[in-house]
């Protein structure tokens, strides 16, 4: 999406690869929104690196990253022995699975990019074949966000108010996102319409990202407390909630997405007011059963009992409390205490949204009703 | 309450008064709960900015601390002179009612102090009537907070899970509180509960007062962010809420309160978990004929922006942005940007719950459905 850097607007996808340099170009997430940054990983451990760092983060961001990050350690090899070179893509592989273990993503995305190295006769073609699929992973990943958008926007009327939670934009995806995709398409109809963001405690993804999209978007848009969204919806000022998912189960249409997201569901259903979930194919879990058993990670207390952002004052001797997350030192970057000393701090870091509370779920391949999804899921790509 | 300061457990009010001294002591509770410190205000001028600087805060306690301080005023008259002493009254009430002017607190409590004041006959006589009268002001209140608790404990069982939203705690009255009068009461009792503590961004005093307070008391608790009460009702997590109001109305049981108050009464609802708020008497407006027209105060940005703290450095030239609350150079408290640059928001502080979702309202009376307040206002003290 678009940019502005040094007063000029110009287009960027969340994760590309330079060919000639092989390497991978990634935003520097950390920095944002107080800075813009663009990086380059230099080879397939520091690409590994970037996804440990959460230089990039995001579904299908970490997958494109990996997929590129396959490919890039595929054509730094040097020679033409199969057995060695397939050695060589194990570690490479091992490395980027190794990145950040409990995520999904660089894995189902890697696992394609190996299907189809694995035709080829030579290094050579699959150094080829390698670099193909990634690049193909990383174009699907653009194509189903822009179809979300093609079906989702005519949901969105003009002078409409939207609420969105946490991130699910462009910057977790190669390019255009999942919930704001229909917010972008509408934009390029020429629709106005209002976005509030809610800021989403305790990481605050969308005071931060979402927000930073927003703008750059040039979207009009204003960031809210998460306890501000059902005082809203009761003065009429929310026409309609659009997220995201991490997770949606196709046997029975719940969603598990960032903690908070089912309070929304349950304010929108008492208000009436449409909550859409916007999704790849490949968020749908196929089978498991109950939305119950999706675990659910216990974070971090620090997040609740403290805060991330930037101080206006020279600061020294800083240091993050997470060492996987070095402070940057070019933004004065701070993490505060809000919380009494003493107390600890409970940090579930997702819900689960039962069916019964959405509208529709927004998928490339059109919307679905969420008890619709198993009846219809070949219409999603799975089964025969 | 108690509050352990260097190793010893020591009762301590709110707000008080020093005789002798002709001082009203105050605990500074901007320093909370990153540090403990009490203060003394050592004429009106001082007690007056004392609650514009929000040393004090909180109904009762900027009630109690506003008739205390024009007592304080009064007593530091020299003279027999009574036209004199009148004038003398008059500026000391003006100075203190104008230290907060959107706040009827002060206001009311000055009223009772001045009253009673006006059947002296000397300036002596008027000086003993007016501190009699403050003293009596602060009586009334923990009395009234005392009541709450004794009735609201019968609501509390072993084992429980209590949530409350923001701070309803002893530190906003005299003494024990509205919202965390029945755990104190019930804790007194040997009943053992567990409190979660919404954190209430944007100004976070669910993570900053409610959660000293329970540690102090010695009351299990975690905090959790505002998005995670939906999921913990889902999970069975959550037995019971209370919270305080700021207002009440008598005419129709509903309740404003914090934003995000509304939002916790939905979900309560959905779940079917008992929703109640405690109040005093002087919380319910009996005027007012629609909850719609209560006025939502709209407040500054940069709460929702950002967020204050400590900071584990030394900071040097660090200014508060609120030039009315001067940063303590005792802790290392710091306002970090935690929101995108180039972003607004929406800020509306409170909301109201209507009261098809409210189970009861703890009064000092006893407990009542929001319904029946109007039916019942005599026993509240309302109507002859």
């Amino acid at each position: 999406m678009n940019v502005t850097v040094r007063g000029r607007s110009r287009h960027v996808r969340t994760v590309t690869f330079d060919t000639a340099k092989n390497h991978v170009i990634l935003i520097e997430q950390r920095l944002l929104p107080h800075q813009f940054k663009i990086v380059a990983t230099k080879n397939f451990r520091e690409t590994a690196r970037a996804i440990t760092d959460m230089i990039v983060r995001g579904a299908g961001a970490i997958g494109a990253t990996a997929a590129y990050g396959l490919a890039q350690g595929a054509l730094a090899f040097r020679g033409g022995d199969l057995k060695k070179f397939s050695a060589h893509v194990k570690t490479v592989y091992q490395t980027l699975a190794d990145a950040r273990p409990t995520a999904v993503d660089p894995v189902n995305a890697m696992n394609d990019v190996r299907a189809a190295m694995s035709v080829g006769q030579t290094v050579e073609e699959r150094q080829a074949l390698a670099l193909a699929a990634a690049e193909e992973f990383a174009s699907e990943d653009v194509l189903h966000c822009e179809e979300i958008g093609k079906h989702g926007a005519k949901l969105i009327r003009n002078g409409m108010k939207i609420l969105t939670h946490c991130n699910a934009g462009w910057l977790a995806f190669v390019d255009i996102g999942t919930a704001t995709a229909p917010m972008y398409a509408a934009q390029a109809q020429g629709k106005t319409f209002h976005v509030f963001c809610d800021e989403t405690r305790p990481r605050s993804q969308g005071a931060t990202l979402t927000a930073w999209e927003l703008a750059q978007q040039k979207v009009s848009h204003k960031i809210i407390a998460d306890n501000a969204a059902g005082h809203l919806m009761q003065r009429g000022e929310i026409d309609m909630v659009i997220v995201g998912s991490d997770r949606t189960l196709g046997r029975t249409g719940e969603v598990a997405n960032k903690i908070g997201t089912y309070t929304k569901a349950v304010l929108a259903k008492r208000h009436g007011i449409p909550f859409y979930v916007a999704i790849p194919h490949s968020t749908i879990d196929w089978n498991l059963k109950r939305g119950f058993d999706i675990p659910i990670e216990e974070r971090s207390e620090s997040e609740v009992l403290g805060a991330w952002g930037t101080i206006s004052a020279p600061i020294s001797n800083l240091q993050s409390p997470n060492s996987q997350l070095p402070t940057p030192n070019s933004v004065r970057r701070a993490y505060i205490r809000v919380a009494n000393p003493g107390s600890g701090a409970c940090n579930p870091g997702f819900d689960v949204t039962p069916a019964e509370l959405i509208t529709g779920i927004i998928t490339p391949a059109g919307i679905f009703k969420p008890e619709d999804l198993w009846d219809r899921r070949r219409e999603l790509g799975f089964g025969g």
